[in-house]
């Protein structure tokens, strides 16, 4: 059966990017491996539109997060966090494991954070030294609005103001020096479109001068040992170096499709997804809905297990599942990566198909209509 | 030009292993990914020889060794560390980095460091809670002698014997069970063919009941919450998909020849290296050779420059310097991993031609000569 992958990390990954990092392996402290590191770490400054260093690590997003606390702060600091889904959780759980005081701001998973709400605590904590959020909330679809809230985090305090856009780096509009992002961190297996096992962080003057002073136990994720390694074009570990390859020749994708119609091709084909899966009847989980995946409350069948196994087993076709609370409540569809229209066509065919097979009445080829309709712009 | 790499890592990856890897990407929580997951960490187990749960990290090896510090230790703990080398130092690193008191015994870089050492260490430190080593140094290519160590440490204190195994594991014989070894750790890009990007960590019951009471800062390396996940075939973070698929694919070739035939085979390469060498009339740094790795004093020639560049740029094989104090001082030449008999015919006669294009006198084809004794185990 023919296989598709819709699923926010790992999305998936060009095939001539699997067949250059299958060639013959090569050494990172060698001429040709450093050359390729200085040309793709330009090439990250670009995909975070910034001018500062974009340090890569090896690890998972996880551990560009936990880079960013221990780096910024010390034992005994205040940050804010806010917990709006899975991802805003784990900044808290960071924070907490490494002595930080953290005081999380509750949101509703399905609902964006707003800045008014992170004023408000900050007015609350006066002595928090970073408020840490989330971009893309991974686990329930939900886009904020970093842009306005970097400028409220900046016009209320002196607090550096730390974005996880591991969903959300080269799928959502993200302008990192200009809007006043103080840290920004991704991960490989999302809009870079590389299996995982890499993230990247980058890091405003203002950051960098709070790392200078933290003095979290730290080591591998030392970032000031990787910004002085990053002159030479070099790593302090041995990095994973045919996964920067891949890196490599994906942001050269990148830079040809310019990182503007990266973000619009996002946006139309998020829009179609939503007007796609609402055509038949569904609901969206987030209220303020992210352009790099869907959340889709469970289709209102007796038993949702047919319509599940249908999609994965007859069409071939893999989302993900809802995370902590939402286990089993959503479905997940990424549309964050290397995806085009007819990839949003077949995904939503797919739904429409095995919503027939679990007895969900709905009319007949709408999803599909819906979203071809947001693709030609006009109604037809 | 055909590039032929004898580095200490990265090592050669076998091609069907690089294709394997370059297969459409699957989703780390998917029934097919951990059943893979699954028999990869039974087969690790086997390579470790433990009956312990072997961890995979996504990280580099000092990655694994930053996992061993900080979950075994607390803040204001005494361990011992061995200075006998670059990866030796690293421990030392390591522990001060995360608060730990590390008392250093420091041997000459080339030397193996005794079990009598170590003792008199530990009865001049009898707070010590763990004992660093480096199995095969890669700075240095020393091998020591961890299953007489392991035995004097346990004589001696109640202190955690702690290996890295970086270079060492799938190329010498280790026994970590029978030998006491309380943990081991390696990375992918050793002996374990893989690119570079994947760490590996076993623990005894005595260094699990450590890491319970122990309370250095941690999470991206929590092993407690890896060995939670590991229960369920799953990782707390998403791992490094497409480097486990080559690794699964490795340790079923690891398997096929047998671990103890892997470690002969390693064991008749590095000879025919130490000779091959010694015949041209060039010398050994280590005094206790790893059989991993040969490190070799650069030749006595005028301008080793020659040498160097013929060997890099007329023959195409990358070989790895000196680090530390030994820059510019001797070469190391990899044999650790994916090699035969005849890829040590190619380096040493890739060495003997560019000793010749470096005006070095010596008795044209007695390294490969002296190699190939070494294989038929006769003179001739």
């Amino acid at each position: 059966m023919k296989k598709r992958l819709f699923t926010p990390g790992p999305t998936p990954v060009p095939e001539h990017v699997l067949l250059t990092m299958a060639e013959p392996i090569i050494h990172h402290r060698h001429p040709e491996f450093r050359e390729l590191f200085e040309r793709l770490s330009k090439n990250l400054q670009y995909l975070f539109q910034t001018s500062q260093d974009v340090i890569s690590l090896t690890s998972s997003g996880s551990g560009s997060m936990e880079a960013a606390v221990v780096n910024l702060l010390s034992p005994g600091d205040t940050a804010i966090t806010v917990n709006g889904g899975k991802f805003g959780e784990r900044w808290g759980e960071l924070c907490r494991a490494n002595g930080v005081n953290a005081v999380e701001i509750a949101v509703e998973w399905g609902t964006a954070v707003t800045a008014d709400e992170i004023v408000e605590s900050i007015k609350a904590h006066p002595e928090t030294k970073a408020v840490f959020v989330t971009h893309s909330e991974t686990s329930t679809g939900v886009a904020i609005d970093v842009k306005t809230i970097a400028q409220a985090v900046h016009a209320n305090s002196g607090a550096v103001f730390v974005v996880d856009g591991i969903t959300a780096v080269g799928a959502l509009e993200m302008r990192m020096d200009e809007w006043g992002l103080d840290v920004v961190v991704t991960g490989s297996q999302k809009g870079l479109m590389i299996p995982p096992g890499l993230a990247f962080i980058a890091l405003s003057e203002k950051a960098w001068k709070l790392v200078e002073s933290s003095h979290c136990h730290r080591y591998y994720f030392d970032l000031l040992k990787a910004r002085k390694s990053l002159k030479g074009n070099d790593t302090p570990w041995t990095p994973a170096t045919t996964l920067l390859i891949g890196v490599d020749v994906a942001l050269e994708m990148i830079r040809k499709e310019t990182l503007e119609k990266v973000w619009e091709r996002h946006s139309r084909l998020a829009a179609a997804v939503r007007a796609g899966v609402q055509a038949l009847g569904l609901r969206l989980l987030a209220k303020s809905p992210s352009n790099a995946l869907t959340a889709i409350w469970n289709p209102e069948v007796p038993d949702v297990k047919v319509f599940n196994n249908a999609l994965k087993k007859k069409y071939g076709i893999t989302v993900a599942g809802g995370q902590g609370h939402l286990k089993d409540k959503i479905f997940r569809i990424s549309h964050l990566g290397y995806y085009d229209e007819l990839d949003v066509l077949s995904v939503i065919g797919a739904i429409e198909l095995s919503l027939r097979d679990a007895g969900y009445v709905f009319e007949p080829g709408a999803g599909v209509k819906a979203a071809q309709t947001v693709f030609l712009n006009e109604s037809w």
